[in-house]
C-alpha cells in the first residue's frame, strides 16, 4: 500500500516552524509496518493544494493531509479537498453540536467563525476529535483514500492512533494488530546495536518482529515493531525477541517503554525512603535538573550544587585547604562532603575538565564521576571524544547511569562506545 | 521566481530524523527574499528521485536537492540527476584532487569508495563544499535549475549561505544584496509585536525592508530582511526602521543580533568585575544552567544551590529558624543569605510554586524573584499562566531579564504579556 503524507500551512512551508506532525506521522505509521513513500509540503494557497491533492490521488493508495482546518480564512482543506473529489460541502450538524457543547462547557459561546469548522465535503466520513474544534474527514480523491487531520500536534497525534492508524491496517487487509516494544540504553552506539541485534528477530515466527533504532545521543533507543493476529499472539511472537535483546543488551538497557533512567533512579531510592544531592562542574547543572524534573514533590531530590570553578565548589564545601589535589580525587572528596552537609543517603559528584582540541589530537573531555552512599565512597573515571557539548551530555548520562548500577548492583565498570577506553 | 525545495534520504522520509534541513534552507531563503512555494520529501528511491526530479523541472524555476550526495551505494543523486538531465556521469579531477588532500590532512588515505562523490554529471557546474567531501553541483533538469547540496547540516548552510543565495539572487536578477538584522525581547507576544511594528517598514523606501518574526517562547524575535544595491545603501534603508523598531519594543529587547540574554548580564558583569550566584526552587536549575554555559572560564558565575525544596535551600543557607515565612519574603531572605555566603556582588533567587488547574480556573505559577545587590535587596513577584513547563520557562527568562534590567538602570515593573495583570 503506497501512502503519501502532504503538510500545508505557510508556517511550515516557509521553515517558520519545523515540521514535527510529519516526523511524527511517518514514524509512528513504520511502527505499525506501513511505509510512507513520498512527502509534500504546500502552503495555504488554492491552486498548490489543488495540484498537490490531485497529484497524490493519481499515484497514492492512502493520503494522510495535516493542517488547515482551523476556522480563519487561510485554513483552505475543506473547501479544496471537495474542489478535487468534484464535491461540494455541506454542514455537518453532528460536529457543529459538538463544537457548541465544546465551547459552552468553557463557559463562552461558540465564534460565528468557528462555523466553517463544520463544512465538510458532502460525501465525506467525519473523524472525531475529542480534543479540540477541528475535526477530521476522510474522502476519496482520484484513485486515493484521503485522511484530513489538524495541525495541533496534540490533536493530531490522538486522531492518527485512535482513528487513522486502524482505518489504513484495515485497508491494508488482514485484521493484524501492532504493537511497539522499546528498551532505552546507555553506552552503545546504533552501530554496534545493530551488529548484536541483527538475527534477533528470526526468533520470532512469520517475520512478525521487526528491528529499528532511534539514536538520541548519548541514549540509544531498539525499537521492535511486533505483529500478530490477537493480543496473545502478539505476546507470543514477542516474547523470544523481547528476552534476547535484554540477554544481548544487558545491564546497558536502564529502561523500557515509557521509563526514564532519572525516573527508574528517583523510584529506587524514593521507594526505600533514601535521598540524593547531587555536586556539579563543568555540566551546566543537568544532572540536578533532570532530576528534579522527575521529582515534582522534592522528597528524593534534596539538593544540587553547581560550581563555577573547582575553587568555589571546595569553598561551598569547607575544603579550602584542599585546593592542591588533583581530578579524580577532588570528585571524591566533593562527593563526601557534600554527602555530610546534605544529609542526604546518597551524594553524586560529577567532574568534567573540558581538554580543547590540538593538532593532531581531538577534542575531548575527562569525566570523574564519584558517589558517597551508605557503604562508602565510588568512584569512576572516563574520556570521552567530541566537543564540549558532546562532553557534557555524555558525562550527565554517565553519573546517572552509575548511580543507576550502584543501586541495581551491576557491573561498574563496562565501557560505554562513547569512552576512550 | 517558483523555487522548489527536494528532501531525499530514508531517514528523513521515515520521520526517523525530523527535517530540520527544510526549515534551515526555506528560512534562509525567506530571509534574502526569496519564497519557496513547494516541498518534496522522498526516500533513497530510484524511481521516487526521479519522478520528483521531472515534476519539479516542470514546475519550478529553481530547485535545492538536500541530501545523497555520500560515498554509500544508497546516496543516489548524481546517478539520477544525470539520469533526469539525460547526460552521464564523468570524474571530477578538480574534486577527486580536493578530496585526496582532505583526507591526507587527517594523516589518512582516501577510501575508495569516496570516489564515487567525485562522479558528476558532465554537464553539470562543481559547487565548492569547504567542510566536507560531499562536493555540490548545478545542472538544468526539465526548465528549472537545480542546485544539489549535502545532507549534513553544516555542509548545507555553509553552501546555502555562501554559494546558493548569490546564485539565486542572481536568478532573480539585478545586484540587490541582502541583510538580516534581528532584536531579541522578554515580555511582548508576536501578536501585540505585530500590532506595534505593523507600519514600521513604512519609514524605509521601496518596500526595502520586510518585517517578520519568530517565536521561542518566552523569547520573541524580531526580524528585518533588508535589500540594497550595496552595503551603504543596506545601511541607509534599515537606519530608520530599526531606530523605530528599538523605541517601540523599547526596554523589552534585551539583545540584537547574535547576543543573548545571559551573554548580555555575564558581559556587563564582567566588565566591572562582579560576580553572580543563584538560587532557584521549583525552575529546574535553568537559570544556573544558562549562565554557566556562558562563562567557560567560571570568573562571573560562582555558585549556583537548587533545592527539592523550600525547607532544604532553607537548611543549605542556615535558616532554619524561618520555617514560617512565605513566598514572596522567602526569596528575599534566600538571596540575602545566599548573597552573605557566597561573597557574590549579586545573588538571584527565583522561586516558583505551581498551581494547578482547577475547575473554571487555569493553572499558573506563582514567582518570586529577588536580587541582592551592593545596593540592598530587590524583590519582583509575578504570577505566569499555564502548565508547569510554560510557568518554568517564564521564570528563567524573568529572573535573567530582572537581573538585566537592574543592571541597565532599566524600568523594574513593566509587565510582560505572559503575566497576569
Amino acid at each position: 500500500m503506497r501512502i503519501e503524507i502532504i503538510c500545508t500551512g505557510d508556517e511550515i512551508l516557509s521553515g517558520k516552524i519545523v515540521n514535527t506532525n510529519y516526523a511524527y506521522i511517518s514514524r509512528r505509521l513504520d511502527e505499525v509496518g506501513l511505509d510512507v513513500v513520498w512527502g509534500t509540503t504546500v502552503g495555504d494557497d488554492r491552486d498548490n493544494l489543488l495540484a498537490s491533492f490531485l497529484a497524490a490521488g493519481e499515484r497514492a493508495d492512502a493520503v494522510i493531509v495535516n493542517g488547515g482546518l482551523g476556522p480563519t480564512v487561510d485554513d483552505l482543506s475543506q473547501e479544496i479537498a471537495a474542489k478535487a473529489a468534484g464535491d461540494i460541502l455541506a454542514l455537518n450538524t453532528e460536529w457543529l453540536g459538538r463544537m457548541e457543547a465544546f465551547f459552552l462547557g468553557r463557559g463562552r459561546e461558540m465564534p460565528a467563525n468557528n462555523r466553517k469548522q463544520a463544512m465538510l465535503p458532502q460525501s465525506s466520513e467525519m473523524i472525531d476529535n475529542p480534543v479540540g474544534t477541528a475535526c477530521g474527514f476522510a474522502l476519496n480523491i482520484g484513485k486515493a483514500r484521503f485522511f484530513f487531520t489538524p495541525g495541533v500536534p496534540r490533536e493530531l497525534y490522538r486522531m492518527l492512533n485512535d482513528e487513522l492508524i486502524p482505518r489504513l491496517t484495515e485497508m491494508r487487509g488482514g485484521s493484524t494488530l501492532h504493537q511497539l516494544k522499546r528498551f532505552h540504553s546507555f553506552g552503545i552506539g546504533e552501530s554496534r546495536a545493530d551488529r548484536l541485534l541483527e538475527d534477533v528477530v528470526n526468533l520470532a515466527p512469520n517475520g512478525s518482529v521487526k528491528l529499528g533504532f532511534q539514536a538520541h545521543y548519548p541514549q540509544l533507543e531498539t525499537k521492535l515493531a511486533v505483529r500478530g493476529s490477537s493480543e496473545e499472539d502478539i505476546l507470543r511472537n514477542l516474547e523470544p525477541v523481547e528476552t534476547e535483546v535484554r540477554n544481548r543488551l544487558g545491564s546497558f538497557v536502564f529502561a523500557e517503554d515509557d521509563s526514564t533512567l532519572e525516573g527508574v533512579v528517583l523510584d529506587h531510592l524514593g521507594m526505600r525512603g533514601q535521598t540524593i544531592s547531587v555536586c556539579e562542574l563543568g555540566t551546566n547543572g543537568l544532572i540536578a535538573s533532570r532530576l528534579t524534573q522527575h521529582d515534582e514533590d522534592g522528597k528524593v531530590f534534596r539538593r544540587g550544587l553547581l560550581g563555577g570553578s573547582l575553587e568555589e565548589i571546595f569553598k561551598a564545601l569547607g575544603l579550602n585547604n584542599e585546593t592542591e589535589k588533583m581530578m579524580p580525587e577532588t570528585a571524591k572528596l566533593t562527593a563526601g562532603a557534600f554527602s555530610k552537609l546534605t544529609g542526604s543517603t546518597h551524594c553524586l559528584s560529577v567532574q568534567v575538565k573540558h581538554n580543547p582540541a590540538q593538532p593532531g589530537k581531538r577534542a575531548s573531555g575527562t569525566i570523574a564521576v564519584a558517589l558517597a552512599q551508605p557503604d562508602g565512597i565510588l568512584l569512576r573515571q572516563s574520556e570521552i571524544i567530541g566537543d564540549a557539548h558532546r562532553v557534557r551530555l555524555g558525562a550527565v548520562e554517565l553519573g546517572l547511569d552509575y548511580l543507576r548500577r550502584v543501586l541495581h548492583l551491576l557491573p561498574l565498570d563496562e565501557r560505554s562506545d562513547f569512552e576512550k577506553s
